[in-house]
């Protein structure tokens, strides 16, 4: 192989990047992303604009990346244009600020539409890698994303070979790239363990411009450890589900879950982990985090579909150490297959995602702080909740210490509507909203959901406008929203206050 | 037959309908709905409201229906329920005072949600029929909706025999239900006029619990003449796909045509007609309108696929007596099939359906009047957006007379959200999101696609606030539509005046 490629330093294999290209990157948050050629990317962005020259990037990424990546680039000021979701506090700045043009879609959607011709084709491919052969199979490393579709678009591919991923890896993965409308064909997954693509990313050699050698971690941050409040939304999650189960509204097989990423998701886990009448499941889901591994290893779990290994590196680090433990039980896919909605409806997903917030009809804000400040995007939220079996989301009822209802009149941005919200779940309960008009839906969220402080205020909120089929009242519908960016809390609303 | 089942007027059918049943009609749109036993079961309700007793049923539709059906028991008051979409005078009057709680959902989701055990099972289904034979196979008229999951589902099935169509529409039909999670597969549709299912809804005979006779014609009204405005969309529709299959970006096979209903579809569905830049092509729709029976005479549609014919009396008797040229152009299909999520993807469908109003950041509404008011319902039109190989949304971009813009800073309901919005196309122009931050899509929405009058002020709205993603003032956002609250038209609205 030392012959096939040309084995190159990071500065070398980022001076064949220059201004205006356009470039998709591996891996799926954090893990599996390049690391070395990113980093040396932005310091040559920052030597050109030394010189008072341009030199600027689009960047296609799989979700969220490491701050080598995105980090790096941002600060760097070299981001021409970026998709799909970040999680970056310096890209997050960027975007926020017009620095950094950033375009928020569903994570489904972006190989096909960059198939499509729906945006400018990647001319570079960085792709990490645990193994490369002579004849042009990668083997990805702990995360796929979108790697297939940019290995086959780009006219250059430059590979980051991870020597601290083993290169038995070879299996973990499946790989599979649809054929286009008018030729497209069903995906033929009956359940979450099976497969049906291949388990490397065949490439042309000679597209293989050069490799980098690397042994950098993935850079996977822990999260907030959970809380009473997390706990409390964990055990309404199983509670529910159970009662579900009992009343056969979910077969008794029970289905599998898709769950997201961060603290009250591994209070999910937890408490489906522990509730005795939650049956041993499987995950068709994104991102695979430590708990999961931690009910595989119990049995709880029997198999996990995921893009990635989003796990902290001494969890990583065992897990490679008993690998044939868990060759039977993970596969890892590019996210068209992961959030395929396909493939989320056929397998009748139990979707459990989180709220930035919530209002009492049930629509859901997944993205914007105040209707206008990007916080993270959309990411695979939308993928599972529209064509789930039933679509859980959760979130605390309070923010900011109480100052912020999470459960307002009018979220101030949707991302997931009334029509594909099924059930809404924080500390003090669990709102059902199936079959419900949007009243009854009000009175079931703020009876149910909303923090006692703020019962009342909506009560009152549904008042402002009757004779109609939704109570909005558009002088008034975000007053909490202007009390607290005028006052710093939502605490002391008066709907008189914002009345035409 | 004339043993095997009991005759009975409809009166006489509706006798066994009580206080609190739950039923489920045939068809989709005024087609394929029973009109007899509706109409009489709400002069049921009359007498008995007459003596002062309580009467009221659940209401499990396919789409919006007859007067006969929706308008007779709206004005008997005789709605404990309703869903999933309407656009009757008075049920959307019953509605929007509190008379009849209405549940908004996509019509892909209502046969499974009901199977899921989400809502109420219904105790009967009342189903249109051409044809019925003595072993229970169901032949289903003009349109089909849910007809297959309520006989399945129901106790008793009352039958409505409609002498008025053929019963050479048997092979007209395919009926299919899958099968749910954790057993559920692929839909193995792989072009339109492919076909899975059976040619009739079969039932245990021992259900069906009597039949009625009935000549009366579905009750399709015409839809307003196309005008200037709406030819002008409708060749800004053929002249943007022409140019989407010129540059690649759809396949020079073209792709299926899915198309909403109304004045804006027939004058979408003319242009494409006559543009000689169009290829000749499929539908895979729900409704199948007037204009595409024409233009399958024409040649320029070479099949399509729907649940409905929702057709005017005079041109489906044209249809009916040519029925033989139809039969292989020509098949009908359950809601879950025609509207399903799967299919649309795999299909690739170029769908085309009509914005309420527009957001300059993407969002749609398509069904809440100011906010509040609903007007008919989601309908299908996210089952094929949020599926779509591309979606478009038309509008004429001012209403009233010039008095609203189409176009808005905030969409006062979102059904359709920017993640899924591809195109948006006024008289003016075409708007093309794909690919661009919010600030990006706003201007091209604004010069684009706004009308001339309100281009200054939209502009002028992006000031409001800056250094954030999507610059959104949460006091003025309403602004346009408080200003016509109170003035009577969006005109002289000055964002000072809407400021905290």
């Amino acid at each position: 192989m030392q012959k096939t490629y040309k084995f190159v330093t990071a500065e070398e294999a980022a001076s064949y990047v220059n201004n205006g290209d356009i470039i998709g990157f591996s891996g799926f948050t954090p893990a599996g992303c390049p690391k070395e050629v990113p980093t040396a990317i932005a310091k040559r962005a920052e030597a050109f604009h030394a010189e008072g020259k341009e030199f600027k990037i689009g960047m296609y990424t799989g979700a969220s990346t490491g701050d080598s990546l995105d980090g790096a680039l941002a600060r760097a000021d070299a981001i021409l244009f970026r998709t799909p979701y970040q999680s970056n506090k310096d890209l997050r700045s960027a975007l926020n600020t017009e620095r950094a043009p950033y375009f928020d879609m569903h994570l489904s959607a972006l190989a096909s539409h960059l198939r499509f011709g729906f945006m400018p084709k990647p001319n570079f491919a960085i792709i990490e890698v645990c193994d490369i052969t002579a004849d042009g199979e990668l083997i990805p490393t702990s995360g796929v994303g979108i790697s297939p579709t940019i290995a086959n678009l780009a006219d250059h591919i430059i590979v980051e070979l991870n020597h601290n991923h083993p290169k038995e890896l070879r299996g973990f993965h499946d790989i599979f790239e649809p054929l286009d409308p008018p030729h497209r064909l069903p995906m033929t997954l009956l359940k979450p363990s099976d497969r049906m693509g291949t388990t490397s990313i065949k490439v042309d050699p000679k597209k293989i411009l050069c490799v980098v050698e690397t042994w950098r971690n993935d850079e996977v941050g822990g999260f907030a450890p959970t809380d009473e409040i997390t706990d409390n939304i964990g055990k309404n999650v199983a509670t529910f589900l159970a009662g579900e189960i009992k009343s056969g509204r979910i077969p008794k097989e029970f289905l599998p879950i898709q769950s997201g990423v961060g603290n009250i998701a591994n209070a999910v886990m937890a408490s489906l982990g522990t509730n005795p009448d939650i049956p041993n499941f499987e995950m068709y889901t994104e991102v695979i985090q430590d708990s999961v591994i931690a009910l595989i290893k119990s049995g709880k779990i029997k198999f996990a579909s995921g893009c990635s290994l989003t796990i902290t590196t001494p969890i990583l680090k065992e897990l490679y150490a008993d690998l044939e433990f868990f060759r039977d039980k993970l596969v890892l896919r590019p996210q068209e297959m992961s959030n395929s909605p396909e493939l989320a409806r056929r397998l009748g997903l139990i979707t459990i995602n989180t709220a930035l917030e919530a209002d009492i009809f049930g629509n859901v804000n997944s993205t914007h702080v105040m209707g206008s400040k990007m916080m993270n995007g959309i990411g695979g939220s939308a993928d599972f909740t529209r064509s789930a079996y039933i679509s859980i989301f959760t979130t605390p009822s309070t923010a900011k210490g109480g100052k912020i209802s999470s459960i307002v009149p009018m979220v101030t941005h949707v991302d997931q509507n009334e029509h594909s919200v099924n059930i809404i779940i924080t500390e003090h309960g669990v709102a059902d909203l199936r079959g419900k008009s949007p009243i009854q839906r009000a009175h079931e969220i703020i009876e149910k959901c909303v923090a006692p402080e703020y019962k009342e205020m909506l009560r009152e909120y549904l008042t402002l406008n009757s004779s109609c089929h939704t109570p909005q009242s558009l002088s008034a519908c975000f007053g909490m929203h202007r009390e607290f960016l005028k006052t710093g809390t939502m605490l002391g609303t008066k709907w008189e206050n914002y009345k035409d």
